[in-house]
C-alpha cells in the first residue's frame, strides 16, 4: 500500500501523513529529505522534528532517497518520506536529478513495504522567472503525476483538510 | 455556525461568501480588512464595494479584527470577514501579528453570531524569495488550518465553483 | 457540450483534455495558442506536439482565438483549445485583450460544436510583484470563472488526477 499526500506550503500535509504512518505503526521510519543548509531551513526541520513522537526512527537523506528507501524497506513496518520536493530541489542543485529520479521510481515499485509520501503542490501560482525555478516547477509537476500513478491513494491537503484524488486502497 | 471560503486570487470566493451571508440576512455586517494604501488597492476595494447590495453595513478594519468582531457580534445578524490574508499582511507590516492572531481566535470562539470568513490560498505556487514573503506564506497556511478547525463548513472555491472540504453544519 | 480542464503547471491537464477530445473523435482539431517566441517556449510546444496522435489537425493561433474557433466550428467534430492562459498572456502583450476576450466568449456561446478547453490555475500562490503579472493573474482568474459558467463540465486536474468541479453534462 502506497499513499501520497500532496499540498501547498503549510497545508498540514506532513501532519496528515504522520498520522497515517502512526496508524499503521507508531515506530515507523521517517526519511527526511530536508537539508539544514541555512538557519531558516534548520529551524523548519526542527519545527517538524519536535512535533513527532519519540518512537519514530529518523533518517536524514537529502539526495540518495532510493538508497535510503532500499536500505530501510526490509526492517521498517512503514516508511514515511517527507518530502519529494525538497529532495528534487537538492538533486537539481547537485545535478543528480535524472539518475536519482529513475532509481527512486524503480525502488518504490520493487518494495512491498507500505510507503507514505509527502509532496508539495507548487504549480498553481504564477511561476517566477529563472531557469532553475522553471525547471523545478516542471519536474515537481511531472514527479507528482508519476508518483501518483504508483500510489494506491492520493490525497490533496488544503487547510489541514483532506480531499481524495484517488482511492484504490485494497 | 461558522463558514470559511478559501480560494486563490480571483477565484470567486468573495462573491460566494457574500451570497452565503445574504442568504442568512441581506443586512449583514461586512468587516473589510483591505487597506487603501495605494491606488491599486483603492481600485480593488472599490471594485468589491460596488458589487455589494446597499443593505450591507460595512466596517473597515485593517488591523484590529478581533475588536471589530467583538463590537459587531451582539447586533449583526451575520458577519462577513473579507479577508483574513489582507488582515494578516497588514498585521505583519505593523508587527502586530502575534497579539492580533491570539485575540481573533479567542473572539471567534467566544461568539455565537454566524460568521462567514474569506481567506486566500497562497501556498500552492513557488514561494518567492524574501523573508517577509516567506513568513506571510507560512502564517497564511497556519492560519487557514487553525480557522478551518473552528469552522463548521470549509469550501475551496476554484473558477467560481465550490468544492466542499468540510461540512459539519448542523 | 463544452468542457473545461483547469490545473497548475505540469498537472496533466493537457493530456486529460486530449483524451477527452480523442474519445469524441480521434481527428479532432487542436487550436494551440502557444507562441514559439523563444527557445524554451519552442521546446515546450514541441514536447506537447510529439505526444499527440497524427490524426489531429493543428492550428496555431496565439491571438485571434475567436476567429480560429469560428473558422473551424463548422468542419471539426470537436475542437480542443490549449490553452486559455497562453492566449491571455499573448493578448496582454499585444494590448488586444479587451476586444479578443469579448469576441471569444461570443463565438464560444454561438457554436454548437463540442469544445474542450484547457486553462491554467495561476492564483493559488503568492502573486509576484509587477503590474503586468498582477493583471495577468486577475484576468486569468476572471476568465476561468467566466468560461466555467459557459461549460457543462469543469474538472480540476491535480497530479494527473481529475476532481470534478461541475458536471451538468447531458
Amino acid at each position: 500500500m502506497k499513499q501520497l499526500f500532496l499540498g501547498g506550503a503549510r497545508s498540514g500535509k506532513s501532519r496528515m501523513a504522520e498520522q497515517a504512518a502512526s496508524a499503521i505503526a507508531p515506530d515507523y521510519t521517517l526519511i527526511a529529505t530536508g537539508w539544514a543548509g541555512d538557519e531558516e531551513m534548520h529551524a523548519r526541520i526542527n519545527h517538524h522534528r519536535k512535533s513527532r513522537p519519540a518512537s519514530v526512527i529518523t533518517l536524514e537523506e537529502p539526495i540518495h532517497l532510493a538508497d535510503a528507501l532500499q536500505k530501510t524497506a526490509s526492517s521498517a513496518p512503514v516508511i514515511l518520506i517527507d518530502c519529494l520536493t525538497l529532495w528534487l530541489s537538492n538533486c537539481l542543485h547537485e545535478s543528480m536529478w535524472r539518475a536519482e529520479r529513475v532509481r527512486f521510481l524503480e525502488v518504490l515499485n520493487s518494495i512491498s513495504t507500505p510507503v507514505i509520501i509527502v509532496s508539495n503542490e507548487v504549480g498553481s501560482g504564477i511561476v517566477p522567472y529563472g531557469e532553475l525555478t522553471r525547471q523545478f516547477a516542471d519536474e515537481a509537476g511531472w514527479l507528482n503525476q508519476e508518483v501518483a500513478k504508483h500510489c494506491d491513494t492520493v490525497t490533496l491537503v488544503v487547510a489541514g483538510l483532506p480531499l481524495a484524488l484517488k482511492n484504490e486502497a485494497k
